[in-house]
């Protein structure tokens, strides 16, 4: 779910791109190598989209992992093997160069739902399209996240595709359920040999492609953590109310799941309709720093308040909140969002049925030092004391919030490559969207892990999803063959700054 | 939506049948027409569940009202025309027989909605099944309501048959939306031709099936009003919140018409979860008076409450009240019950989205002196005067609550009909279900109007809904013949009761 947030991250940035000067060694062979593979990098992202890996719909989930542990043999991983978990399988992979840093990779090879009747082109053929940008790919998980990984794995191609060796190892995690809220990724870690093989790395990070239209883009430093939870209402439960839908006039004797369930939801935030009313929610949360708050102040500057609110259909923000306040707002509040309402009837017009269950899909929102654990706990002790214990809370996935210090080798190294590059930046310090950082950054591991990236795309979740494949000003915005070098690189610049810091 | 009502009021009542004993002239004759035309009958009516009419999904609208125009004209109606409304056409006919009494009818041609992955067989073949009490037609309409009505259609069949004169006129009106609470009945009514004629008729009635397993049945002297409304909360409406579904980590400074739904909701209904907090819901509500409380006293005494609550699935009713408390609540409580809940993602597990509408499908139930108007300007006040004038509150159909009279003609042929046939029978005062009977008892028309007939059946609005063909015991419960018959018996009671009132 990390690309979404970049929707709005990105209108949060505005800078004047500078010329590249990269410290590559023999660069332009390597840059000759990824335009003669331009073809066969493309096809490997196109029939990625093709096989879509959907955890909530249980779709594709042993093809998706098989199909990613066999892209990462292919772009050289020495050994890449499907990770067991209560759920969706996970990939672990290394790629030993001999090289004395290792570097961490996180992938996510499932994508979100769609609905084909909502795109302009099918879904799954990742057909290219003529945008502003230039020549983009549209398909479901193009920019979230298999465009930005498959930039990642080009970029891997490219050494092999040279005869070069790595100047970093690779140690690299994937998991399937990212979009269900990565109920199950601990495991993943918690395997003996996976973990021994993290605790290697210098640090952790996701490719991403956050390029907004002027160039810039930003080191994703933090990320609020999410829960995913159905609230539901049932007369099976409850013990009152009807065990299936019957007619509606019986509402006169029989009692409401459905109105159990409002009754239950309007406690959980205040009168305000955002607040949350849980009790004890915000003993633990830590104030933005000075840093953070400065980091946020610097990207609202530059930023284009009518534009992102255009985009989003929003005229003002909560409480008529300026930018700035509502921009550390954003970075700022837990929350608890309803995702979805469903109950009874829900097509077209009425059916006067009195539904035997009725469910509220809610997405929790955490910030430091809020943990799932607690949140989870907490909400069920404020329902059961108003007397709603039988109000069912199924979590189906979540994670806390991620931090990492921008002044750590992982981070140090990322800004170098940017600089290098020419590239405007921004440090981002706390992404209002989710990934599962903390699992790198939370114990044990506690690795420094971030997302990174350039290139660009949009409508992450959303119909018309799209990931830049040639673009028309690629010093400006990356494409596909910017983003791959970028990457390329980036790991001779880890190498060059883990070096000087030993 | 009247049959549902039966599945409860049935089991309130008990009883015996005694032998029959007509009055019919020559009826052998007849009986063996009947019987003769049995195959015919019952493909009739087959035929007519192929053509469902569906007014929520727009469907079969104007092939259904053409079908019963050709049915009304085959079954001997001189005149047969389609009433355009706003909405879906009614349908009005006449049969002058020369009489001087004449009998409204009421029809309603469509049926509810369904899902065929629920049913047994296919919804609308009309399949033969076995059933305990016989061989059922199982099909979406079975017995809501084009089974009755097909037996009365049968009836007049059998006059044809046997080229008998009828013994009273008929005047017919039949309407495509009454499962969508006939948003436009009153417009059919209004017509200076249908009202003309209506005008003469003593009484209408709607044909029923609601024999219970001992053979009892009902007439149904009145019902609640029912109004379908939708309340919407919209970003478009509001202006606050988004216009569209967007990124749920943005609710941390974006509104969220989902939350608004929620706390608007909250306030229509007290905190017991039932209980109407509209203001001035109660203001012109009547009590029952003692004798409607003593026919359901009586329905009470004679039922099986262990047997009606295993059908719905329900431990207790509401405020853990007994059966004759629950019972007079039943018939005296008007409601505002949520059938269906739905809003942002629906689907299985999460999607992590701010919707950016959110919608509570709500049906209110009446009771004398309720009217529709009163209710729904009421309900805007309401949430006027709480600041939630953004929601829209959409009226998709309904009418006020009906009541008729026992001392009426009308009701008293009935009475004499089924004294005559031996079938033991209660008068139900209100049913909690809702049919459009205020369209006659009301002004203009202030006609008698009651639900009337043998026969029997299930799972109106539900899976597998079935009607009795033929009955296992014809003389304890009516299959499609002995309904067909009642109703010719009934047409000659109602010349003689008339005749004898004269």
């Amino acid at each position: 779910m990390r690309n979404a947030c970049a929707v709005l991250i990105a209108g949060l940035l505005a800078t004047v791109a500078t010329p590249i000067s990269a410290e590559t060694p023999n660069r332009a062979e390597l840059v000759s190598s990824v335009k003669s593979n331009h073809a066969t990098n493309l096809k490997r992202l196109q029939d990625w989209i093709a096989l879509p890996t959907i955890a909530a719909e249980k779709r594709g989930t042993p093809q998706g992992a098989e199909h990613m542990r066999q892209l990462l043999l292919d772009a050289g991983f020495q050994q890449a093997k499907l990770v067991p978990t209560a759920g969706v399988p996970g990939v672990f992979a290394t790629l030993d160069a001999g090289a004395p840093t290792t570097l961490g990779i996180y992938f996510m090879y499932d994508v979100k739902q769609y609905d084909p009747a909502e795109w302009s082109s099918p879904p799954l053929e990742g057909r290219l399209v003529d945008r502003p940008e230039g020549k983009a790919i549209m398909g479901r998980g193009a920019v979230n996240q298999k465009g930005p990984e498959n930039a990642f794995l080009s970029a891997l191609h490219a050494f092999k595709a040279t005869g070069r060796k790595l100047p970093v190892n690779i140690v690299l995690v994937a998991e399937g359920e990212e979009e269900i809220a990565s109920p199950n990724f601990h495991q993943i870690i918690a395997t003996p040999e996976v973990r021994a093989a993290m605790e290697k790395a210098v640090g952790v990070f996701i490719p991403g492609a956050g390029q907004e239209s002027t160039g810039a883009t930003s080191i994703d430093l933090g990320a609020k953590g999410a829960v995913e939870i159905q609230l539901i209402s049932s007369g099976e439960n409850w013990g009152r109310g009807p065990t299936k839908d019957i007619h509606s006039s019986l509402h006169a004797i029989v009692d409401s799941p459905a109105w159990r369930l409002v009754k239950a939801l309007d406690t959980l935030v205040k009168e305000d309709g955002h607040t949350p009313a849980v009790e004890g929610w915000f003993d633990n949360v830590k104030p933005l720093t000075a840093r953070q708050k400065e980091l946020i102040a610097e990207g609202v500057k530059k930023s284009n308040e009518a534009e992102i609110k255009s985009q989003l259909g929003v005229k003002q923000w909560i409480d008529n909140e300026d930018f700035l306040t509502a921009s550390y707002r954003l970075a700022q509040q837990p929350t608890i969002n309803i995702q979805g309402l469903v109950g009874g009837y829900t097509g077209p017009g009425g059916k006067t049925v009195l539904p035997g269950r009725a469910e509220a899909k809610l997405d929790l929102r955490l910030v430091p030092n809020m943990t799932k654990d607690e949140m989870v706990s907490k909400l069920k002790a404020h329902l059961a004391k108003r007397g709603f214990s039988d109000i069912i809370v199924n979590v189906s996935g979540g994670y806390g919030p991620t931090e990492t210090d921008e002044n750590t080798l992982l981070v140090k190294s990322q800004i170098n490559t940017l600089k290098q590059a020419g590239i405007e930046y921004s440090l981002n310090p706390r992404t209002a969207g989710s990934w599962p950082g903390v699992v790198f950054t939370g114990p044990p591991l506690k690795k420094p892990a971030v997302g990174f990236g350039i290139g660009t795309g949009g409508a992450a979740h959303a119909p018309n999803e799209w990931y830049l494949i040639d673009s028309k000003d690629p010093k400006k915005i990356g494409g596909l063959d910017e983003a791959t070098m970028f990457y390329v690189d980036y790991l001779y610049e880890l190498a060059e700054t883990a070096k000087a810091s030993r």
